[in-house]
């Protein structure tokens, strides 16, 4: 498990405490590890559409972070790994310079996985060689750099999902997990949200993304969410009912999207020999469905329909927050360790459940700056604020984000027709 | 001038006025028809790009919705002037059947642009001989429908641009007029915007879009708008300063469009034969570029690019609308008759100036619902709703929209590539 | 009907007949202007894909060939008739310059088709008033001019047809003419063609295009060519036998044509309203397909899965030749005057039939220069030699070639998909 | 070095010589290992456009063929390796049912490279148990299997070419050799060739694809050949002298393809840090381009412009087999075990040299069946017949064919942009 992000950062007055945070450091840096520990070399170099990167590339990105940030920027006499992997391994880093096209990453045959495991190794080494050295601007952005890896780290999982989904074969890396017989939650029950003036946003301490920021008010309309996440057995019933031949439950865009890419159901569904939709691929391989899991792998476009076809509609990103922000957002179905996750069904229970964990949940906000965002200064400035245009912010994490990354304040953002991160949906409605 | 829509609107327990509301259809189906008076059979057949229409395709559409909605559904024994031609002039109404595909309606050469006059005037007739009898809900959808052809008209105009500026002969519809030397305006000065908990959105009585409403509070932090339009001046020295070449300034999908496209001006800049950029083509051909004048047919991309580069940013939508809800919105540069309209220099004087008219003003707000919106019933009700992803929000009005058209609570909304309208940019900061 | 090439063309000793010439030019003229006389303004502007053309480019673009190699080139003082129109009506002449991108023919709604007119006739009067001073060099231009409009005026013919069948109102130019009852013809019968070493390629006296020369022997294999086309009914028992479903009959190239754009069936083939293929879209509208004329309007790659289908072949261009040699090519069913134009069943008869006029006839010979084949000098010498890659010769003309255009030597050749001209299928076989 | 195929093969009356014939298949067998022997895991797995294939692919390919086509068919009780395998590795047989998409192959990351080795050794041991019991229709198509085999050794090896030189670290698979300082060589010295009636087409004893006969007579045009391949000095001569930048010498389609894809110089040509084309990238790394050696990487279009440049023209297939019949196809620069290799330097002499081995020879013949061509019958005669659209054939063999591969009436093909193979030019010219 993730060391907790309030026991490294800094308040107003003090600075990092730099045992934990090298802890911290090492401990993420380790989880990528692990993660990419049972893939071949093969595994790790495909990519399998523009949107994804080869495994091996997340490992080496990673590891550029910290080699240029902290390395370069803060070490005197470093000299870099390689000096043309930079190249190769700079992600969209515009002031970064030059790199390889984005679709391009997955001929990049070479360097070989132990070559990148090399490369951690040495990275990881120097920094540890430095660590007592390291001014506190090279701590922030190690901390930063944790929070990175993080991300990148559900992306690995995720996109390795993808490739092997691509593949005939169905192979899995991580065996699949014993499965205890689900019972079909409760009806879905509606909890009236917070109105009026509230605030959201990051304010307090401990780490945050500029994007978070500043903290500010909002004000509510009356309205409810629901209690738990939509259900597997819940989208069927949309999918049987014609939810994706009905022009009118779509936005026009999602309707377009619909019909040139043939869509009939969320991502990785699959039909069993009979032709009906029983079956998924997911970690631990292709198997049957568990209709009472929250489901994955919808867009937002799908999202959206789901919606209008229950009479419902998305939560905003201030409802979601504003219901999240006395929850615990460690807790939940997260990503710890090296293994096959998926969502799982709801815990009989009162209240708002499954707020955190499982599946990201769509709202309907648009990813935009909040009042007063500025970007951070320097190239990693381009973190966050360049992708505000045509986005939809998500929120709350899933089964693949590793435990500790995600709070009431985090917001992911993925354009509407994307669906191959565990996407799902939690409806609202007015009141 | 268009007759004034509260001259004959319903109010909560009134009727609407007929005669009142006849002579506004007539007068809004008047200046379409005139609008295209100088354009031959081939100018209003073609079409330029899918995200235009030939002119006489807007003439044609704005009349079938005459034809389905009032006379089809409440006239009865009504026949249709030619049972194939909803096939041809359904725009995007899934409700209403297959239509044909929309790049292609440039393969219409016929019917002639001459049919399509005797079919409005078929149209017009039939409903004027049915005017005592139409229904209340009829009368609300003629109101509908005279602002749905207000929006074709402006259609029609920056559709008729487009087509021309694709010809080396760079045609004109209308001729110049005269121009008076324009004076550099005076500095940006920034007006302070309300604060705190506001309403905005449609709620008083008149006619609305569903998507301005329903009214609901906002809460604004400190901010500023500029008082006037930023003009073509201000906006070479972006250029001049290398604004389209510098990643940093742009979203990062605007950066891949600058690149794709290789966009380096707005457009319709033209350079001279000096290769400077002291040109443009408009609605009155080609000639030298106004500076004083507001800058036009800018993308979101670029407008927030150009905030950026400016030390400040675009304002929101409900700050935009605050600001606005004490000014007439019919006063303005707007569009009134025949004629190369285009943005004009802002008078000097003091306060917000150019709110409406002259040129549509991007605000980073995404087009999205308001809390409790609902679409309204029925295929007119696929009007607004169903395209709330992806696209911006534009507010003001243009030299182009016939005047009474716009108002505070009216939503315009593009795709931030787009930039075929009259588009352009009031900056805004926060405080 | 054209003049007789040969009755205007100078042998080897004598000059051209410059009154004959200057009719033929005259006549050749006239019967694009008359070819064109019933099409609207929009109609002559409209381009349906970017292989066609609009009516009113071809009827500027030969105006354009004769106005720029023979009055710019050998008549002094000549003013262009507009500076600008060469950039609009040069079609692929890179030797001559610039030019607007081929798919953006469409958006020229300007100059008007009566402007194109008035530039055909000043071109014309500026030729007749130069006519005794032209030099002969300018006399071979203008005979090679007549058969390049000759050409565009199939080009037209074809090209109004497919613009006229994505129009849903079906729209014709000329009146369906009476259609006689026809009957199956007789079974295909075998002829068998010479042997061993044979000439082919223009050797004699008359005009020829570079590339039919120069005249060579060839070896012919034993080999035997049906005696008339294949009809229709012959087409129809094809798909019926799910031709077009069966992969082992076609090139592969052919076969990832098909799967991509969903062929079924010959172009403008229509079903009824049983979903039977027993109508067609001609240039006399829609209407029942006659099953006993000649197939038209398939693609390369569907006369080989035919010829697969039926245990033929089809013929190579030195076969076809070697057969057409004795014919008389004026004779036949050609384009005469504007009319709804349509390949006829075969006369009843014995050997070789319809070698001449109705549909163009695919080899499996591609286009590739002869042995000793050298390009005409100058701009003219772009005319042919350059498109000697990927396509495949078609002989015989068709139904919409202006008699007295083809000869037995005579190379048409289109890329393998295209199906927008009068293509058809003679078969032929090994012996 | 491989068997030569006429010591395995039947004549008219008398079997297959089984010892032999199991040798060469073993023969070919290793050599595609050997190949591979020091490609990673992830070299082996990636696809660097749709036209190449992984070298894992090509491994496994050629196993399915014998899988398939002897095991499957002719012994009985075989058990397939692996049922889901087919619908991997079938490459383009409609017949042989549902397969992977072509681009999607560099997805396959599983099975490893190890697994496939072990799928060929099955399938070896598999056919060696049975060999003795296999009928002669099995060991012919063994025969075919064979030569099938070393065309895919061909592919691997430039297709690992094509994605090393997508990669930044330019790797290598093999060492570079000692190279020899080279000499300008000859000018080039016109070779007459046979005229009149000759037979080409394969029509001896010995195997042949069914693409190369039946053996038949043509008639050739007086005519000679270079004595030696176009050098990389005479190619460099030709861009310096604007060769890429002059409409006139192109052909049609060959100039667009050069402005859409920024074309200006054979694929691997690389400029130095001057600027300067004096480096390429080949099987040995990046390093100083050779200018007496044969230019290679060429399109047919390239080809064809370098020759209306030279004055010249290429030659035809039938005037190369021509000259080539009283050559050993066995000698020349041929692939005969795994190492860097590349065309070489002409060697002083007379006549005419290099018709074997180094590049293939682009013809200016279109890749069409000759008189009296059946393709085989059953699933193996998709083979050949089925590309004859739109490809030119190309002669002789090149560094990287297998040696004994080749013979006079071989005949490759490919289309008229392709160039990652070692596809070069040998002039001809009319006499």
């Amino acid at each position: 498990m993730a060391a907790r992000a309030d026991a490294i950062a800094p308040t107003r007055d003090t600075p990092y405490r730099r045992p934990e945070l090298l802890q911290h450091f090492q401990s993420v840096r380790a989880l990528s590890l692990a993660l990419a520990a049972d893939l071949s070399d093969a595994d790790s170099s495909a990519q399998s559409m523009p949107d994804a990167s080869p495994a091996k590339w997340h490992l080496a990105h990673t590891s550029w972070f910290f080699e240029t940030f902290i390395l370069r920027d803060h070490v005197p006499a470093y000299q870099l790994f390689d000096e043309r992997w930079p190249f190769l391994f700079n992600s969209y880093y515009e002031a970064e310079g030059a790199r390889m096209a984005r679709p391009s990453r997955g001929l990049l045959s070479r360097p070989s996985l132990d070559q990148v495991r090399g490369y951690r190794l040495h990275v990881e080494a120097a920094i540890a060689a430095a660590w007592d050295q390291l001014p506190e601007a090279a701590l922030s952005l190690i901390e930063l750099g944790c929070h990175h890896e993080q991300q990148h780290q559900e992306l690995l999982v995720t996109d390795i999902l993808h490739l092997f989904a691509q593949n005939p074969l169905a192979p899995v890396v991580w065996p699949p997990e014993q499965r205890r017989p689900s019972v079909a939650p409760d009806p879905l029950r509606w909890i009236a949200g917070r109105e009026g003036k509230t605030e959201v946003g990051h304010g307090g301490k401990g780490f945050a993304f500029d994007n978070e920021g500043p903290r500010h008010p909002v004000w509510l309309a009356p309205h409810a969410l629901a209690d738990r996440l939509v259900t597997n057995g819940e989208w069927r019933a949309f999918v049987e009912d014609g939810g994706y031949a009905t022009a009118s439950l779509w936005l026009s865009d999602g309707w377009a999207w619909v019909r040139e890419n043939g869509i009939e159901a969320p991502a990785y569904w699959r039909r069993d020999a009979d032709g009906q939709w029983n079956e998924r691929f997911g970690l631990d391989g292709q198997g049957s469905m568990d209709l009472a899991a929250p489901v994955r792998h919808v867009s937002y476009y799908e999202a959206d329909a789901f919606a209008q076809w229950a009479g419902a509609r998305l939560p905003t990103e201030a409802e979601w927050e504003s219901a999240a922000q006395g929850l615990d957002s460690t807790q939940g179905n997260f990503l710890d360790t090296p293994r096959a996750v998926r969502p799982l069904p709801v815990t009989p229970g009162e209240g708002l459940r499954q707020m955190f964990g499982d599946v990201w949940q769509w709202t309907r906000s648009a990813y935009l700056p909040y009042p007063g965002f500025r970007a951070a200064s320097g190239a990693v400035g381009e973190y966050n604020g360049k992708f505000m245009s045509g986005q939809f912010v998500l929120r709350g994490g899933s089964c693949a984000t590793p435990r500790g990354h995600s709070r009431a304040s985090y917001r992911n953002f993925f354009y509407p027709h994307q669906r191959w991160q565990f996407t799902g949906v939690r409806l609202a409605k007015d009141l």
